[in-house]
Order: structure tokens, then C-alpha cells, then sequence
């Protein structure tokens, strides 16, 4: 008989953690975060409670909440305020402030809308979005913290060393920031960024295993016309983002974004990139907290001041449509590739949250090709061709 | 080792031959089509072309040319005019001009752009678009013809009784015509059909093999709202269809066509059904190719009159939304769940043919909820929970 498949939690763009045993890396388990997709803990759901099976995985319907509470933590988490968890989640609370506010400001009129929910398995989520706006079409803002349990293969896939017992299932705690900006102004760029934690414990009937623990993350530009100073600016704040850690990190988590924002059937990159990483736990796990704490911060300086910028460049119908048809292509990415997107619609996510990432209109147009050496052309190159921009 | 996957060639909205071993029926090996996605013969490719591959099947890159051919079939199969294939062939070529000259008449103004192309192996296709016309915002009819070949595990899989000896390669044969039709008026209804029909030769090493060959397709109906004349109207025409040549065809086909294009994320069928059908061998081969003519001659009395009585109806900026949001979810099942969308997409078929099925435009808005009792709430209703309109 061959084994169950392996649970891959694999990162994305509209962040999921998720089971996909073809994404799973040779190495280890991967990491991915969906604000609006918390697993029910297996070992004590009653079927009274609506659920969604997907591979080893249930879901457990979420619970609109009137009110945001102060943390999504179990109870016996949250009193410890100096936990990895704890931190992170408080990181990830603050920046979705941080960032909403500078939003609002930048638009002077769309105000955010919130949507928060829990899970009965503990967990829970925040999605904020402004939609039709002065400034942006569509910005949405969410995070999420979820407590589930991974089979244990893919525990034992996560790591080498484990003792040869197999475990039961393992519990594990996973939180995440996640969002998508769309302008309306086609000069004005869209953002995406997403940063998570991913953490076990160590399996109750294996107590000599280790725990894991890994981070992931990015942040994304995609402008539908290039000002080389707006992409360079964006990548300068990334590179000094990731300077301050690891020289090595830039290059690598450049062409990691290159690679995974990739439209296969159109030879295209979704964007003009910027940094993505996943499974990183071989640093010590203090400067990672560290290092996504400062790429997050990073989010308001790389992004607000290019939409300043932009907002009120004039424009015509034909700049308008070819931002549309770009939106089109970010659709297809999303829709088509994304690792969370595809896994939350397939395994019953909250939807509105997961599909927030779309923006408010976009176009397809039969066989259109911008003519070679326009501004269109240029940005078309670029997403077929990489550049480096530092 | 685990034998290699099925080639379950499927059935879908924007047609596609494909071999996907998840949606392979346990009886048989299933056909679809796509009109820009012919398999190269495995067996004479030379490593000069460009060549995509996806399980067993190699993709050759399709040419262009200046002109339509009269006949897509290789010289020794066009020599016999009275072949199930040459006059499929010939069929759907009269359905593809008598359906874009009823189109151009409705429109008024749009014309259809063709593109013709071949491929070195054999087959071709021809894809007509009209764009942004007087009535028509998106009108895609496109027919391909396809000289492939199969693993021999899918042709096993296909046949029960086959002989126990393992034949080799078994090439097939594969035509069709597909088509999307979106009017600009929200009060005209999107419409897709789908003919096609699928042969293999008889497997050269295992003489005794039996030939295979099959029938699929279906016409539906989306609409963003409800006229139950219009929707009793292209329903009846396909009962009557259905009814010729057998009474339990259309209950049958209604309810295939209800849950195949279903959304599973939204719980929601993309529009309000019509007919679907796959795998359809189990009548005599005459009967049922003259079923599938009466089915594709049957697009133009089932739709014109509608679109011809509604092109015209005022609209306010609110149905427009609605229908451009309906749009949303008609590119939700394609690039999510249309089984010849997300294969050709991933197996490099000619994309701009794929894809010509996607509305010009379209709209995602934030937790959008019609009001409980209007009509865009009827539509939705009905889309949740299929109706019988005869």
C-alpha cells in the first residue's frame, strides 16, 4: 500500500498552508500561510461541526466575530508573552495597522472595512479591505493564526533525524500576514506581500523528537509601466531589508521571487519581483524573527512612497486598459499557479478572504500584442526576461 | 512500481485532449478537446521541433498560415469521404460558418478575425474571433482536429476485454469545435457548446485490438439574470434535440451538465445548465453522430432568438456590475476547474485559443451578497440549486 501523501504547507501568494504532496520539497515539509484557513485540530472534532476534508486535512467552518480580540492565541499560549508565537503574532497585529493606516492616508477617502473571525479548534483571523477608494481599487490587508495538526509523514518528511517510532498526529501553530493592493491609477504600481510562522510541537507519543520551526515570506511589485527609479527604490528598501541579516539573502530571495511568480503558459512573470523565501529555519530562529519583523516593517517605505507618486499621473483609456489586461494576468497567476489559492478554494477556505488578492475589474483580449519598443512592450520584456535592478 | 498514469483524455468547457488520470472513469478513457492543442505522434517527432511535454504526451508547436485549409485530415484519410471522421470534420466546419455567419448578423457590426494553423504531425485548427462588436463583447468559435497518440496503458484502460498481450502506442484521431459567446448586454446570456468525437486505430502490434471511439459535448446557457421564457426556450430546444434519439438523453445530459460545471468553492453551477455529455459509445456510431450534428445545428435556434430579443434592453450601471461580476465567476471555473482550461494551459496548447473563452471583462468585488429576493439573488439561487425548466 502505498503511504498517504505527504502534507506539503507550501507558501503563496494568497497565503495557504497546505497538503500538495507534488509541491513538497525533497528536503523537508514547506510552510504556507492562508489568512482564512485555520485547520481543526483532527484529534477532537465532534460531527456536529461542519467540515471539509482535503487529503489528511479537515477544516473547521469559521465564526464571524463582531469584535477583534486581543490575540487568536489558546489561552496557555498567550501567557507566555516572550513565545516565538506570542511575538509573532503581536508583529503581525502591528503591521497590519501600520500598513492600513498609511494606506488610508495615501487614499484620503476609501476607509478599511473589517472582517474577523475564529475557529472552535482555537485560531482565528482579521481581513481588512478598502475597496473603490480615491486611490486604491482594491487593498486588502489580512492575517491570520492557525492551530492544526500535520500528519506524520509529513513531520517525519520535515525531519531527517527523526527517531524511527512513528509518531501520532503533530500539532502545529502557524500565523501570517498577507495582502494585496491594487491602485487605480495604471502608473501605480500593485504590491503584494506575506510573511508566516510555522511552528510543532514535538509529537505527543515520540517525546525525544524535535520541534520545527520555519519562516517564509515576500514582497512583490507589479507596475503595469516601469519607472526604473520606482523599481529600484522598491528592490534598494528590499536589498537593505535583507542586508542588515545576510549579504547572501538579496540574491537569493530575488531570484527565489523571480522563480515562483512564474505564468507558465505565457513564458511571463506575474511582476518586476522583489523577495520570496520559504523553509527557512537553518539560521538562528531570534534573527529570523528579527528578519521578517524588518521586511514587513519594510512594506510602507518601499511601497508608499511610489503610489504617492503615481496616484494622480494622468492617464488615457489605452494606459487604463493595458493595466487592466496586466490584472488580467495577475488573475491567471493567482487562479492558476498560487499554491494557496488553488489549495484554500479546493479545501474550503473563507473564500472572500482568500480571493481579496483579485482586483476589482481586469480584461482579456484575444491574441493582443503590444507593439514592440512601447512602454507596454518594455514591461512585457521585463516580466519575460528578469533584470537586475541593484 | 506503479503502473504510469492513464491518459483520461476529458471533456471540457474550452476543449482539450488531455490525459488526466484523476478524472479518469473507472469504465472507460474519457475524450476531450481543444481547438489548439493537437499531440504530436510521439513516434516521428525529430528533436528540431519544440516540443512540450506533459505525462506521455509531447506537444508539438503549431504553424500558422495565411489561409484555411479545406480539410485538416491526413491525405490518406481524406481520400474516404464517407469516414466517421471526415464527416465530423465536415460537420463541424458547416457549424462553425453557419453559427459565426448567424453571430455577425445578430452583431451587425463585429466580424470575425480567423486564424488557421497546422501542425507538422497532422490535424490543424481554425480559431474565429469577434471583439468588442455592436452586440458581442467576446465571441470565440473555434474547431481543431487532432492525429495524436496514446499510451497504451489509457487504451487498455479503455477496453476491458482487450487481449492480454501489452500493445504499443495506439495513435488516435480527435475533432471538435468549441465556443463561448459573450453579448455585452447583462441581459443576454453568455453561451458555450462543445462537439467532439474521438477515435483510435487499432493498435499495430496487437492486430486483434478493437478500434475505440467515442462522442462528447454539450451546450449551456450563463445568464447574470433570469427570463424563465428565454431559459424554458434554450432548454426545450435541447430536449427536443435529446428527444430524437432517445427520451432518457436529455434528463440524463441535464444532470451531467448541472454537475460538471459546478464551482465548488462558491457552491455554486457557473450559469443555468443545458446539456453535457462524455464517453458516448453505447449506441450505434450513426445514431450518434447524427446526435451530435442535431446538437451542434441546434446552437442557433436555441440562442439567437434570445439574444436577438434582449441585445437592446436598457440597462442601468448596477446590471452591468452584476453581469461583469457573473463574468468573475465564469473565469473562476475556467482556470480553476475546466478540466481542458487548466490542461491546455499546462501542457502548452496555443493560449490565445484557450483563453479566447474569458470574457473581455470582468469584476471581483469583496463579499458581494445580492439582497435577499432580487433578481440578481433569484439568479444566484438558481445557480445554487439547478432547477428543471421543463
Amino acid at each position: 500500500m502505498p503511504p498517504p501523501p505527504t502534507a506539503a504547507l507550501s507558501s503563496s501568494s494568497s497565503l495557504c498552508l497546505f497538503p500538495l504532496s507534488s509541491y513538497s520539497s525533497p528536503k523537508k515539509t514547506q510552510l504556507g500561510f492562508c489568512p482564512s484557513f485555520p485547520f481543526t485540530r483532527l484529534t477532537n472534532f465532534t460531527p456536529t461541526r461542519r467540515l471539509m476534508t482535503c487529503s489528511a486535512v479537515s477544516i473547521e467552518k469559521e465564526t464571524l466575530i463582531s469584535h477583534r480580540p486581543h490575540t487568536f492565541l489558546r489561552e496557555t499560549d498567550g501567557l507566555d508573552d516572550g513565545s516565538v508565537r506570542s511575538r509573532f503574532q503581536r508583529m503581525i497585529m502591528e503591521v497590519q495597522d501600520s500598513v492600513c493606516g498609511a494606506l488610508e492616508a495615501v487614499d484620503g477617502a476609501g476607509k478599511f472595512k473589517e472582517d474577523a473571525w475564529t475557529r472552535p479548534g482555537g485560531g482565528g483571523g482579521i481581513s481588512r479591505v478598502l475597496q473603490d477608494g480615491d486611490v486604491f481599487e482594491k487593498a486588502g490587508v489580512n492575517i491570520s493564526v492557525v492551530y492544526g495538526v500535520m500528519p506524520p509523514e509529513a513531520y517525519r518528511a520535515a525531519k531527517a533525524n527523526v527517531t524511527d517510532q512513528m509518531p501520532g498526529p503533530v500539532p502545529f501553530f502557524a500565523a501570517g500576514i498577507s495582502s494585496v493592493l491594487h491602485p487605480k491609477n495604471p502608473f501605480a504600481p500593485t504590491l503584494h506581500f506575506n510573511y508566516r510562522y510555522f511552528e510543532t510541537d514535538a509529537p505527543k507519543d515520540a517525546p525525544g523528537a524535535p520541534r520545527q520551526w520555519w519562516f517564509g515570506g515576500g514582497t512583490d511589485l507589479t507596475p503595469s509601466y516601469i519607472f526604473e527609479e520606482d523599481v529600484k527604490h522598491f528592490h534598494s528598501i528590499q536589498k537593505k531589508a535583507c542586508d542588515k541579516f545576510d549579504p547572501s539573502f538579496y540574491p537569493r530571495f530575488k531570484k527565489w521571487c523571480d522563480d515562483y511568480f512564474y505564468i507558465k503558459h505565457r513564458d511571463e512573470r506575474r511582476g518586476l519581483g522583489g523577495i520570496f523565501f520559504d523553509d527557512l529555519n537553518d539560521y538562528d530562529q531570534e534573527m529570523l524573527l528579527s528578519f521578517a519583523t524588518e521586511c514587513a516593517n519594510s512594506v510602507v517605505p518601499a511601497y508608499v512612497p511610489i503610489v504617492e507618486k503615481r496616484k494622480n499621473t494622468p492617464f488615457t483609456e489605452s494606459h487604463k486598459a493595458w493595466q487592466q489586461l496586466r490584472r488580467g494576468r495577475y488573475i491567471e497567476f493567482n487562479l492558476v499557479y498560487d499554491r494557496g489559492t488553488t489549495f484554500g478554494l479546493k479545501t474550503g477556505g473563507r473564500i472572500e478572504s482568500i480571493l481579496v488578492s483579485l482586483p476589482l475589474t481586469a480584461r482579456w483580449e484575444y491574441d493582443h500584442k503590444p507593439e514592440e519598443g512601447s512602454e507596454e512592450w518594455k514591461l512585457l520584456d521585463a516580466c519575460m526576461n528578469p533584470k537586475e535592478w541593484m
